[in-house]
């Protein structure tokens, strides 16, 4: 029984959506998996508006089919001086390391939320899919985003969520299963043990919201898109498997460790960002701890790792680069996206 | 395309195995289970050797199909008076709250591994099928229960250790994903972070391994039973749906607390045990932290926490109760297990 309403919905002709991966990929991604079928992202949280600006006139300039903008919609912290300096006391024995002056690296924070000032930036182009990450911008934000007829989709981590998502607008729910790479898109949800495995999730989640529910998390290949859609998802997102694609910018250490054996130790880590994120388990976890050592809430906690981050890759290291990947590295493959969209839709119905 | 290779192995109709639970259900359920056509099971690891005799000789009169024994495969600690000294003093407060003796209470295993003298008493009956929890036993005793006919069921966590279960002579592996009520079967992993939801799971172990795999976790309906199709499994093993059928022993209390909306919330605890099982979440797990408080080794936790579960469930709270639960009680109704199992048999192909 093909379930017609993802579709649809966002005018695609695979259920099959990239998931945005911000700071390893670009349009250039997106743009393979839309000549598939399948719905391309752009991550923006990480793109000046320089940038932003200039992946938007791509991806206008080389499809007519519908892509999707994703945004983080997290609240941006007060400056807590004293967890920086924490935090960086923390990080002191590896500055020394690798002969770092801690007093010579900036604050900053990053990672920017959607805003009035992105809308007015995007508006022109009239995405016709935009998604949240961190929940929902503010009504009047969203009821902008909607005016223009873009279809929204948000990411639940929870029953809860998913049930917040579709009473403050939410045209999809995306259930985001504990085996996804990346941020959780934890909102309401601040514990840890409250995050579900995909297996368990998308069922509760579709059988709670009356809007499509997509799966991501743990889906690798065409017997993984079966799965979630047996579970009643309608859609999937997948976002690991594409990371070896030529068309991703995942950097030549990030895609060496996705293809080695530690790619099976992955953990939740607030390290890199202060929020909980997928990644492979690398010297930095291991030695604070993956949820350890209390950094600065998110996105503050970047500003620090960062000049470690340059200086041990640039020695060939990942000690302290956030390898983000899920618990499923098995479908990674360095193959065109479109190919690899188009392996995945084996596992669709009548396809 | 149907895969028989389970029932084919086990002489079963349906590949649908019913979990073994501890301390909630005893042969009536395994036998319920057998009835429809699926793995009826017999946890073994908390009944006396009386006690086990009894249900042998009941399983044996009731039912000329297979049936499974399900024993634990730990290595008991050494006594570490230190740290139960250390566990007493963090539960005090509770003695206090309910009057308890610390003096009074006894120390115990509760729960035996599997041994010779175990193999002794169920020799007798030939079981078909044994499973192991937390490995398997020495070569020479595992020779033994497969010298007499019974095919070996194993539980895995990872993939390291589901080649581990194979190369040692397991003919079936169990893969335990995350969202799995009770404990873990953890062997070789000890750092939580390498449990793998499901849908990660159980494809990595069916591409991993040659023997059957058996998906376990989160399962707790026919879509759920299609989706671990879908991933390669040969078959399910179920536990959660089965808590509220009348042939399970589940606790009033324990029932009340599935259908209640704190079953939306379970955590990895070893409060109880002294290793990580899931639960859902309750006054003990929230105070002192789920993985917290550094309680005895498996199994001698118990001893200390059961006078405490005793004395408020006595007062109607399950502040002290183990409350074993998957991450989709989604499943569970209080209907027949016969008519469970066959609603779980409506995700089989072509059934």
């Amino acid at each position: 029984m093909k379930d017609t309403r993802l579709t649809a919905l966002l005018g695609i002709e695979l259920p099959i959506l990239q998931a945005p991966m911000a700071g390893v990929q670009g349009s250039a991604l997106a743009l393979a998996v839309c000549r598939a079928g399948g719905l391309g992202a752009l991550p923006c949280a990480m793109l000046t508006p320089e940038m932003l600006r200039a992946e938007l006139e791509t991806l206008a300039a080389e499809t007519t089919r519908p892509w999707n903008l994703n945004f983080f919609c997290h609240v941006p912290p007060a400056p807590a001086p004293a967890r920086e300096t924490h935090w960086r006391a923390r990080l002191a024995p590896y500055y020394a390391e690798y002969d770092i002056d801690p007093a010579g690296i900036p604050a900053g924070p990053g990672r920017a939320p959607f805003s009035a000032a992105l809308a007015d930036l995007i508006e022109a182009w009239r995405p016709p899919v935009v998604s949240f990450h961190f929940g929902l911008p503010a009504p009047a934000l969203l009821t902008r985003v909607k005016g223009w007829g873009a279809r929204v989709l948000a990411s639940a981590t929870s029953v809860a969520e998913a049930r917040w998502l579709e009473a403050h607008g939410a045209d999809v729910i995306i259930a985001q299963g504990l085996e996804a790479g990346g941020h959780r898109g934890m909102f309401l949800e601040t514990d840890l043990s409250t995050q579900l495995g995909s297996l368990a999730l998308v069922p509760q989640v579709v059988q709670a919201v009356n809007v499509p529910v997509v799966a991501a998390g743990g889906i690798a290949d065409a017997a993984g898109v079966a799965a979630a859609l047996a579970l009643g998802a309608a859609g999937v997102q997948v976002g690991t498997a594409y990371l070896l694609c030529p068309e991703a910018t995942t950097s030549p250490l990030h895609r060496a460790a996705l293809q080695g054996p530690e790619a099976a130790h992955t953990a939740l880590t607030h390290l890199f960002t202060g929020r909980p994120a997928r990644g492979i388990v690398n010297r930095l976890m291991r030695e604070l701890g993956p949820m350890g050592a209390e950094p600065p809430a998110f996105p503050l906690a970047t500003a620090a790792v960062t000049p470690l981050r340059t200086a041990a890759e640039a020695r060939g290291s990942t000690d302290f680069t956030p390898l983000w990947c899920g618990q499923n590295a098995q479908g990674c493959q360095n193959i065109a996206a479109e190919t690899l969209t188009r392996q995945l839709a084996g596992g669709l119905p009548r396809h």
